[in-house]
């Protein structure tokens, strides 16, 4: 039985996830599993973020499907992009790239919507009305090459790609969790160039970080640098939030400087 | 396998949505699914709305157990309301109705307390002790006529109808959803009233509204009008929150005006 | 097909909880269910009190695995405990402890790190890289024995005791619900020292409190006492929030005094 994943920015407290599950189940006989309802509305990045983190945990063969998608019912297109034995369903607008380049070499189809579309199809609503019934096909075990024309050139998002020189390494927040914590785009093997501490560089003004393997060797307030869960370097503060104590968000750019910065 | 779902206000963050769950695999084979725990407490108009809005999209043969229940302990009756295959499971206070009446004709019978509840049986959570026991049993095949009683006369909820007079449509918000939307009870057919743009009279002021096809046809902070995927006339902004912009929550009377209003 | 149970502070909007259905359901065939993910951060007392409110619901066999863990990665072990045929798999810091004493006599024992930490294992992450995979071993049919070592010495968490004496009851707010009532881990059965009406003691002050039997005997702003679902007294206010009321938090000492106090 195929898994599919359901990421959206709908809310948990909104019909809308149900009536996805629900298409999903009368379609398919797909284990449904919810990722996450709760990325901040109209957020794309903060939702290929947390996509292509959770994607990868999955086995192959999974069909994930994500909509965040502000531009619903206009020109984008709707896309089913195969990468590494995943599938991801959605908007073309950068939300399905970053996991989708993480699993592989994606290649793209179009979601022929006069075939897949459940009708009578909402023009605000294609989660419900084109990417769950798209889904359901394919974890029914439709080919993706028979779900539409391919497509050549997808939407990225744009990103600070990380960069490292000596005694210095750039890169750019991409996710605040529930902890505060704020994991950075910055590889965590690059981290040999804090032995001990380094300075931290952001838009609101510069802090000492201490390195540190886990949590729980931080004082209570103190700013710590560590390699996150996610394998990239991540900002903490043990018993604090470190995204609100240095008034720091998702997208910004950061530098961590060696010695004294 | 039976579809079970639960929609309820007791938060996910607490117990008692898994303690329901945990009564339904227990009790049955059903595959239980979320339609969502974060009703606001007591809100029976805003449960009923989503109950309505998700239910119809579930395979015939679901039973849907709903919990927004002030009155748990009172004289209150439980129910089981049967309508276009699904069955209802919850108190009798009007939350079921707007979707069994939308699924086709309902007819209900009271639950048998004696018979259905789950022993030790609290005074304050019939949720887990008598409506997911009861719809265990529905689930495994019991008929419905079996539950107890039947019930002629039901609770409904206070409404305003949607009605519509030359050049005026009125009616009430019945749902905020996660993206400030305002989503009304008058029938996206009548539209036409608007062809392009009209004046919406709520208890707060007036405002011009523009009618579109999808939210991405708005300018960022322009007051929007347009039929939304549940079939009826939603007001929105596309790039902001129109129930706070405008000062309008769920319940408010609203009319649509032709022309300069 | 077993159950396992999740149980985390990791919030709904992370990726984590995701992340943990997938080694799960790559894993073994259980079948995987959330309690929650929604316990506030670092709050092993609340979430001690969600898993032993929670747990006993669900059928012998069962493996819950809880993850409210400041520790991680530090010299705080990885458990697993059995008790009255559930099994619990998380940290030694006490939140097992009161769900596993309420199902019966715990036997501990450690979970060998090296055997199933999931390579590459992060130092802060063992809910997917330690937990999940050993609740997989679990749920296929792994006997606890052969997890690692046993482990005697437990850490169990600060609690004040429920206690009577002629006219008086003590004890302590365990949890604060979604409604805004008042969990205490008093006795239900002891309430008879409040026939009517008693006088409650908190931090903040003093009130009467009503006895009833279930929420809706109680006027609209009236501080109520009664037997709530789990089996001990509960403060409650029907169309408002004992907890905003009173200004009283989970972890407060209270006591209950007949009479006129």
């Amino acid at each position: 039985m195929r898994i599919v994943t359901l990421l959206t920015d709908f809310g948990q407290a909104s019909p809308y996830p149900a009536e996805m599950r629900a298409v999903l189940c009368a379609g398919c006989r797909a284990r449904v599993m919810d990722i996450t309802h709760e990325i901040p509305a109209h957020d794309i990045a903060s939702g290929a973020y947390v996509l292509a983190a959770a994607a990868p945990a999955f086995p192959a063969g999974t069909v994930h499907v994500a909509v965040v998608d502000p531009g619903v019912g206009t020109a984008r297109l709707p896309l089913v992009v195969a990468s590494g034995g995943h599938l991801f369903v959605g908007p073309d607008n950068g939300l399905l790239m970053p996991a989708a380049r993480a699993l592989g070499h994606p290649r793209a189809h179009v979601i022929d919507e006069e075939r897949f579309g459940r009708p009578p199809r909402s023009a605000t609503f294609h989660g419900r009305d084109l990417f769950a019934p798209a889904a359901a096909a394919l974890a029914s075990g439709l080919p993706v090459e028979q779900m539409g024309a391919p497509v050549a050139a997808l939407v990225d998002l744009p990103e600070v790609q990380p960069a490292r020189a000596p005694g210095v390494l750039t890169g750019q927040v991409v996710y605040r969790d529930a902890f505060g914590n704020l994991v950075t785009n910055i590889p965590g093997d690059w981290l040999r160039t804090c032995p001990e501490s380094c300075v931290l560089d952001h838009p609101r003004g510069r802090v000492r970080v201490r390195r540190v393997r886990t949590y729980g060797e931080g004082d209570a307030n103190e700013p710590l640098v560590l390699v996150g869960s996610n394998g990239t370097i991540e900002i903490a503060i043990r018993a604090g939030r470190a995204a609100e104590a240095l008034g720091v968000e998702a997208g910004a750019p950061i530098a961590l400087r060696a010695g004294d910065g």
